[in-house]
């Protein structure tokens, strides 16, 4: 069945170029990508159109760093650095999911929410609980989210009522990666908490399950200068904080690494060379004063950076207003070091919340012809109308001074969501 | 006549102070505050409540700079340093406002979503166009919005076609100050625009105008380096910026002076002991990249530091984003000087946001007994519930979550607004 969307289509092709369709057609197969037309050819007369006038047709968004557990308490505890915002605010809370009917009631809102929010696919931590982290990827995939989420390990250096032994994470690691199978939309990866949650076994067992099963892995690196240290202490054997994950195989194309704030050029080196995705989480780098990550210098050596909102470190879910903050904190990062090189531009953005998100998701860039469509309709046509206005900076207004109320349809996997 | 809102009731009672009433009465006779109380004593029991249940009451906001006729184009023309972004962007865009019908059609839009967005209290630029600022005062009266709104002077240094000559300047202040007296809540208040755009003589004519009719100024100061730099070329007799206003009577309590980023120690002393109001424009130095202002060390100082949404250089006319912003970059600050210090608190920020202002018009702070209410209803209730959350915590989480839309009500001199 033929089926198109009308209106300004833009495409995020690379990080530096905007692909700009004004008043065109986004034709669908069966939803799936068929092309993009500003005539619609006379084979495909008879597609259905859904015409948006004036808004802005663009690729939804990839969450690709967020805790799903600790989406409740977003916008509070912002007043303390990592480890110990870590004990006083989220292991209490991702704690409580525990609760099979708790973990239920607040996943619902959260799908919901993401949809609301344009954003279609997503890397996610859960907890460590097997039964909610199930729980969870049948309401994303519900809801039409889809990607990547994991069950978290962590066997070590976390408070008595969050902690697994060695073997109970194992175990249970194979009795979810089972119970996963039934999922189509939402995927499993493998989630070691971050180094110092992980005993060197644990490490050395999901590098083992990475290797035989060809899965996926996400984690935390040099998120913090404490943090750091720790890792320093841990593994004394490990230079610096990536050879952990490195040592044990964890660290090679089909890996998410969050933050990198403090990635020197040897570690960022090494993402490079290992095609490790770096994920830069603005909001929550600067709630928890963690610093702010060179973004700008890992896009100029060709870093397949992703945006996460990093939620509840991070201070919102919407990844138009991550967009926005992660433009500011280069800025700021600019503005302090006097050099305006460290500013991210709107292209940049876009491209590192959505393009980025869909090449680790295996997905081709912009809206790829024959992959089903993700796509979120932006209706900014209630700014004030100015002449010379181009799409780009259209596009820019529409992160500072939009949200949620302004995304007037979202599609994922060729259906409409919203 | 006597009225009651019913709320959760918090008030900034000093840039350090948030005065909690959970659950309170705060009570009014004809729209004057009259007390806040936790049980309405007898003598009020006549008192007609609304009640807003859960909801938080707080003091609206003053936004203590922007340019009036910028707003239609905020979120654009993010790209240039101020001096830069003035000739490309700002000053085009002011020139349209040579056209009375014109600017009446956009400020009736600047004045609906000012109070849409809780603001009762501006000090604003308007364009150096007179018939256009009166227009401009009538749109804020009508709507609610009080404070004041200068005719801006500039007499050099600007395009052609958004110039006075120096004769010009001064008449048509006089005009404007003439016509100003029809109003009761928009008062005028001197405006040159900046020292680079005023000549000598023109600064002398609007010093000698405030010291005879006790007027109150408002300018910018020390906010990028290039416009530093050409103030220095412009005012060789002045060691610093701020002497320039200081020469020509232009630097007292009664006076507002935008951005203050590259304020050093000695310029910083000499607002202090004068009583000078900085107003701080977080997102605006942000989106010019002017630098991250000393926010916190300001504070420190009692520098009576006022928040600016500084439309349009800044990127949103909300005060709540405006705070967010505001926290946002001190954190930025504080992250890249390895100085937790810089960082501002969530009582910081709503005292810059109102109470400051409030005293720079006159009034006391908080809910002052005596004074026309000024009041916004924010309905954090659809939020998670949290068990143990504390009022400053909810007011930080509402900041950083909530938008306009979650405005229940605006009070400005004891009416409802919305």
């Amino acid at each position: 069945m033929l089926t198109a969307l009308k209106g300004n289509i833009l495409e995020a092709l690379s990080p530096d170029i905007l692909g700009v369709h004004p008043n065109s057609y986004l034709v669908l197969e069966d939803g799936r990508v068929a092309g993009i037309h500003t005539v619609l050819p006379k084979s495909m007369g008879e597609a259905a159109v859904t015409d948006f006038g004036g808004a802005l047709i663009l690729q939804s968004f990839a969450d690709m760093h967020l805790h799903g557990p600790q989406y409740e308490i977003t916008g509070t505890g912002m007043d303390k650095p990592l480890l110990q915002w870590l004990e006083a605010y989220a292991f209490p809370t991702e704690a409580k999911y525990a609760d099979a009917d708790y973990a239920r009631k607040q996943y619902r809102i959260l799908a919901h929410d993401l949809i609301q929010n344009g954003t279609t696919r997503v890397a996610m931590f859960s907890s460590l609980h097997t039964d909610a982290t199930l729980i969870l990827m049948e309401e994303l995939e519900k809801a039409g989210v889809t990607g990547y989420v994991g069950k978290v390990n962590m066997d070590r250096n976390a408070p008595p009522y969050l902690c697994e032994t060695t073997e109970e994470s194992e175990k249970e690691t194979l009795r979810w990666l089972e119970a996963c199978k039934r999922f189509t939309l939402v995927k499993p990866i493998l989630t070691p908490r971050f180094a110092p949650s992980c005993s060197d076994r644990l490490l050395s067992f999901l590098g083992k399950l990475k290797a035989e099963r060809n899965l996926p892995v996400q984690s935390h690196l040099s998120e913090n200068t404490g943090e750091i240290a720790l890792v320093a202490q841990l593994f004394p054997d490990c230079p610096q904080y990536w050879e952990v994950y490195d040592k044990y195989g964890l660290f090679d194309r089909n890996t998410l690494m969050a933050h990198c704030v403090h990635s020197d050029a040897r570690e960022r080196t090494a993402m490079r060379m290992r095609d490790v995705h770096p994920v830069h989480c603005a909001s929550s780098n600067n709630s928890l004063m963690s610093g702010i990550s060179p973004v700008a210098q890992m896009l100029r050596e060709e870093q397949a950076v992703c945006l996460g909102s990093d939620v509840s470190g991070g201070t919102t879910l919407s990844m138009l207003r991550t967009m926005a903050n992660s433009i500011s904190s280069s800025k700021d990062r600019g503005s302090m070091m006097q050099d305006q090189s460290q500013a991210i531009s709107i292209e940049q953005a876009y491209y590192m919340a959505t393009g980025a998100g869909q090449r680790f998701l295996g997905h081709g860039v912009g809206f790829a012809e024959g992959e089903p469509l993700h796509a979120v309709v932006l209706d900014d046509t209630g700014l004030p109308k100015l002449p010379n206005i181009t799409f780009r900076e259209r596009l820019l207004r529409a992160v500072y001074r939009l949200d949620d109320r302004h995304i007037r349809a979202v599609y994922s996997e060729g259906l409409r969501r919203l």
